[in-house]
C-alpha cells in the first residue's frame, strides 16, 4: 500500500510546501479544517510517534513551534494555535505515518477538541491511577 | 492572580503526580475528558509555548511520548492518544500556563478534533499561501 506522505517525500506527489530540510516536511493540508492548516511530518516512515527517533520526535515539535509563529505573523492572523497529533487509528490518525497538525484557530470557530464531558475526579482513584501509570514509565 | 499550576508546582496544592523532575512536572488532570487524561506542564510558568526555552519545549514532547507508552502499559490500555496543546485563549487553553494534554483515546469514545468539516483546497491558492506563511518563518 502506498503512503501519501512518502509520495508527496519522494516528489510523486504534489504538496504547498512551507519548509523542507533533510529530516521533515512542512505542507499545507490538502483537506484543511481551517485556512492555513498545516503538517509536520518526518521524512522516515513511522506509523507511531514512539517509533520515530528521540531527536527527530524534538525537531518536529520545535518545527511545529517555529511554523506556529509563521502563521501568526502570515496572512492568516489567528487568534491561537493547536497542536494535534493522534497517534493511532483509535486516536482520530487517518494517515498511518506520523504527522503533527498545526492549526489556527479564532475565537468562535467551533473547532478544538472535544472537552465538553469533563468531570471533577476523585482524588483517591486519582492517585492510584497515577501510581499505575508511574510504575509504567520506560 | 494565582496560577494554579504554579500553586501545585510550589506543592501549595494538591496534585496526582505521574513524574516530577528540576524542569517539569506529569500530572493526572483533575477534571479529566476521559480516564487517564495527563498533563505535562513546564514548572517555569509561560503563557505560550514560543516562550519556554527550546530545550524544554523538546522535553516536554518527549516526556509526553514516555508517559503515553505508560499509559498504553498501565491498567488504562487504550487504542490509541492524543497529544494535543492549545497555544491561547482562542485555541481552548482554560489554565494560562503551558501544558501539554495526553488523552487516552478509545474506538468510538466520541473524542478527538472537530474535524468534520473539512473541505479539499484550491492547489493555486494553497501554493499561495505556503509562501506566505515560508515568508514568516523566523
Amino acid at each position: 500500500m502506498d503512503c501519501i506522505f512518502c509520495e508527496i517525500i519522494k516528489g510523486n506527489s504534489q504538496a504547498s510546501k512551507i519548509f523542507e530540510d533533510d529530516d521533515l516536511i512542512v505542507i499545507l493540508d490538502l483537506f484543511p479544517v481551517i485556512k492555513g492548516h498545516t503538517l509536520i511530518i518526518p521524512k522516515k516512515h513511522s506509523e507511531f510517534i514512539k517509533d520515530v527517533e528521540k531527536d527527530l520526535s524534538a525537531k518536529i515539535f520545535l518545527t511545529g513551534i517555529r511554523t506556529a509563529e509563521a502563521i501568526r505573523k502570515s496572512e492568516i492572523r489567528p487568534d491561537g494555535i493547536n497542536f494535534h497529533l493522534s497517534d493511532g487509528r483509535a486516536a482520530g490518525q487517518e494517515i498511518p505515518h506520523v504527522h503533527l497538525h498545526i492549526i489556527p484557530r479564532f475565537r468562535g470557530d467551533g473547532l478544538g477538541f472535544r472537552f465538553n464531558n469533563k468531570s471533577l475526579a476523585n482524588r483517591e482513584e486519582l492517585n492510584r491511577l497515577a501510581e499505575n501509570i508511574k510504575n509504567n514509565l520506560p
